[in-house]
């Protein structure tokens, strides 16, 4: 917020020519070890479509997980943007699609020659929407039929810093080092205002880029101001710091929960999202305690309902261990 | 052909004012038993395009089958004509979709809301992709869930001649009285050089249809062409005497090929195509012996291959008792 | 900014629940004096592509100036936006088009039938971006034919409050009272970090709006620090005074430059831009003495360059007195 | 007719791998002297609209005649196809545009940058609009001005036949040979039910070129039905015997209407359209006379009306003759 504020100088040049977006570059080469192309943008929704709409052609295939937020939560933005490319949704019980998934989608996009959208793009999400995070070397697998297909690999990291955290590696092997493309790297969810950003990690795949920004209404006349909030975000490890008391406090809750008779977490926990399957019984008694959460229907199993518990930057301890007293004392 | 070449009279009036067209319209309600607006074009990929794009909403999502011509066949066609409406594939192994099925997809995009593409319609295929053929209680449950949804209801009728003859019942109960609100009736597999329509059955339904059709190309000056063809096939029956001969000749094969060791149908042959799982060895030896087909890897099974057989309008008894009795010295 | 940073509490509900953005809806229904539904976003060509798509269709002619922001500065957003819509540029030597003009316009679309993109919307810039200003009468007058002819009207207002200021009379008059049905309402250029909004006067007019904002990336989850801008923006009618004095300094520079021999007003000066025509060597002369604008080749008269002053809610009269002070010495 | 005809062979390979397409290649090849891929679909919207979507991104500008039939004709269908270019009509009193012209709209492009559509590609009509003919210099000329800044020149040749006769030049100089990188060759005007075709004379330029075609419905199952039209129509130079045909008739009624009193000649007659301005009255009396043309607006000169006559292929002396004898009689 002070570093919004900060920003409020008004004759600073508009549209990105100001100082703080350069230095943002200059700081982003840094943290990622490399040369790189940065655009902030106000929304991990933007950030994704964009992305995906600079590596796939309209006639393309997009290969994701089933559930990757870009299939499910936003409302069609790639397939916008794209102008209309298909995403191709793999299934995968942890989250996590495999080389080997992938693999077979291209060569059956193959065989079916032009009748078929044509293999376009693979999008994984670090960490994934199952709260679990995909190790380096799954990543440069998936990176590796890419590159046998010409293809781009794109990152959702909404959460990569949570990812990045449980991994403890550095932001460049979690990403250019394992195959990685382009990052949507996100801050919004770990503490900004709303500050999003598109990575190239090879400048030459971002061309006309600024073009696809500009027309979809996401280049700012003062974009000063996402700037400021992705460098105050990156400065003195802030995020890192975020993201390590959000995963901290999703392991407090994990654990607690993993004791309580008739409670099951559905997946590993590794990042800030704790989905746990309980009886409807206990789920509306939390309700009714005043918790809120979300109810998670994919993740539902057998009779059991099945909720997302997301932690962030910004939650304590105590918050954790009241909600696990009172679902001890419900259950 | 010989249609065609009776339209061949130049100073008739173009992009459909003439008269053979007005003809087409007065045949296509005869046929259908109610009143209707009929729009021919030269694909079946126009047809179902075209139509879908006219029930949804780009930020729409469209329910089908997971293996539709739609999804796998058409190079995203419908994304594009759209402007980037989902499609959504739900999974059922005889090809047929059921309304339940379509009625909890719905109820996850209205969970979702505003996050997840908006129930747009509803696409079934007649007969389907894999040569089954919906029932028309079938159909009518689904159109059920159309309407309590304030959906529409699209036939991708490319093989619709086919699934007719094998319901046995008019083509007004195969369609409207059953729910249907938009068909794509195709032509082209039954026999025409280059022809389907697309028909609304309810003429309320089209507006601005016309201008649709114009900025994809798909307006013919020449529009009596398409309309010769459509009345030729029309006539006298001819689309269900040609329907017949391939369906009885696809009930030929299939009840062969049922009586050879290590052969299995893979879905019940109803239209005019025939799925069949056969060993390696066996499919490899009908190609060398110069049979020409398909495999499906879609259909495969355990450790057998799947190949897909049509027959059409032209097959003959003959050719069938070849190919049997190739197949039954091959095995 | 104090009031983004009075926004910054974490607990508030996302999307748009919050309680600064339904007061937002109830400070916009008081301003405006009528039932309405706004929606912030982050750009103007957000807000201008988002609204055009809701009213005119993919086959859809937008008439509007040949040089408004949404033909030559938003690099195809409304094109984007809409699915391919066609902007059609009318010719206006003061920037504003007339009710005549988008008549005849209109006419020689349905003179063309399907042959052509359909009347689709009329979109008007207020004020213009000649610097002018549509007097209420001539808004109603576009507004007729609109009405006439099924249309909707969309108000460009980047720089309304400064045509409002010089209006002088009420935001309601300004807009539906004269039959504007949507309207951009423009504050990132006089005084906000980054917020506009696209207003319905209707709200019938607004359905599935939402989903088109969330598809484009333009929906916050921490959409109350928007809100919180537009509600400082609106309050003790903060927005009227900024415009206000953008608007003084303006006449101050536009009075002065009139003075001196061999510069020429483009146009009449009646918001916060001045086009003036002056000849390449006291344009250059300027430059040299560190005054920043932009030529604008669009103006330039027969010699002389053209070139555009805007002045802000900030500007000081000081400010202005220097450059006339310049510009007589340099002349 | 009767190609058609002769290519009704069930057995031959579908999607164009039959031994017609296969010819036509060759044929084409050798009628323009030079290697090229050729792409024949069914219509003239649909030719030019995928040639466009082919040369220009989505986010690119299109310079052409502000009448051309991309910008009037044709629905938005080049907006459709290329997601959302633009089309930037350049006016041109005699419908044929110059280089300084495009030169000059490329230059304003580029100094607005990110904000304005990108230059994208070059689209010119052969014979134009209003029935003139660029010479092959005119073309060299703004072939030179799309090399310089990377862009590509789309020719519509809806009546190239026309255009060519009128040249009395090799097809390969009319085009590739002036810097022509793609033509819509037009068929249907000239004679052939319904066929045109998408000519790439550098083959580098199409790679995926068809899959925009399957995606947009233009992908004939039956392909060889087109290809047989080209080939009759490429056999022993019928097309431009068709096209002489039509040139000379309506040099022959441009003769004739010069001589009569009030009646004046609105363009120069070089193809087979004679646009002709003459009292409302006797346009009146024509039309009650029997004779069918359109009203052209556009053309209009004071108080004159001005029609469109367009000769044909099937065009005889006698017709032209009974006109201009009836026109002399009702002047």
């Amino acid at each position: 917020m002070a570093a919004i504020a900060a920003a409020n100088v008004d004759s600073l040049a508009s549209y990105g020519g100001d100082p703080l977006t350069q230095r943002l570059t200059q700081v982003a080469k840094e943290v990622f070890e490399t040369d790189l192309v940065i655009f902030p943008v106000a929304t991990g929704t933007a950030a994704n479509a964009l992305a995906l709409s600079q590596l796939a052609p309209p006639y393309g295939a997009i290969y994701c997980h089933e559930a990757a937020h870009i299939v499910t939560d936003e409302c069609g933005a790639p397939e916008f943007f794209t102008g209309g490319a298909k995403l191709i949704g793999l299934p995968a019980a942890d989250g996590r699609i495999s080389a080997g998934q992938i693999a077979s989608a291209i060569a059956f996009a193959n065989e079916m020659g032009v009748h078929h959208v044509m293999p376009g793009a693979i999008s994984i999400t670090q960490a994934t929407e199952w709260g679990t995070v995909y190790d380096n070397a799954q990543v440069a697998a998936i990176a590796e039929v890419a590159r046998a297909n010409h293809l781009q690999v794109h990152m959702d990291g909404a959460r990569f810093a949570n990812a990045l955290v449980h991994l403890g590696c550095s932001p460049a092997q979690a990403t250019w080092k394992s195959g990685v493309d382009v990052l949507s790297f996100g801050a919004t969810k770990n503490g900004a205002l709303c500050a999003e950003a598109v990575i190239f990690f090879n400048p030459q795949q971002c061309v006309d880029f600024d073009r696809r920004r500009k027309r979809a209404g996401h280049l700012w006349s003062k974009l000063r101001f996402l700037s400021a909030q992705l460098l105050a975000y990156l400065d003195k490890d802030l995020w890192l710091a975020n993201a390590r008391n959000a995963n901290q406090t999703a392991q407090r809750m994990a654990q607690g929960l993993r004791q309580i008779s008739g409670v099951h977490l559905v997946h590993p926990v590794q990042a800030n999202e704790v989905f746990v399957a309980m009886p409807e019984k206990l789920v509306a008694a939390l309700e009714g305690a005043g918790f809120g959460f979300y109810r998670w229907p994919l993740c539902a199993r057998k009779d059991d309902v099945a909720i997302r518990l997301v932690t962030s930057y910004a939650t304590r301890d105590g918050e954790i261990d009241a909600f696990l007293s009172a679902a001890r004392r419900l259950a």
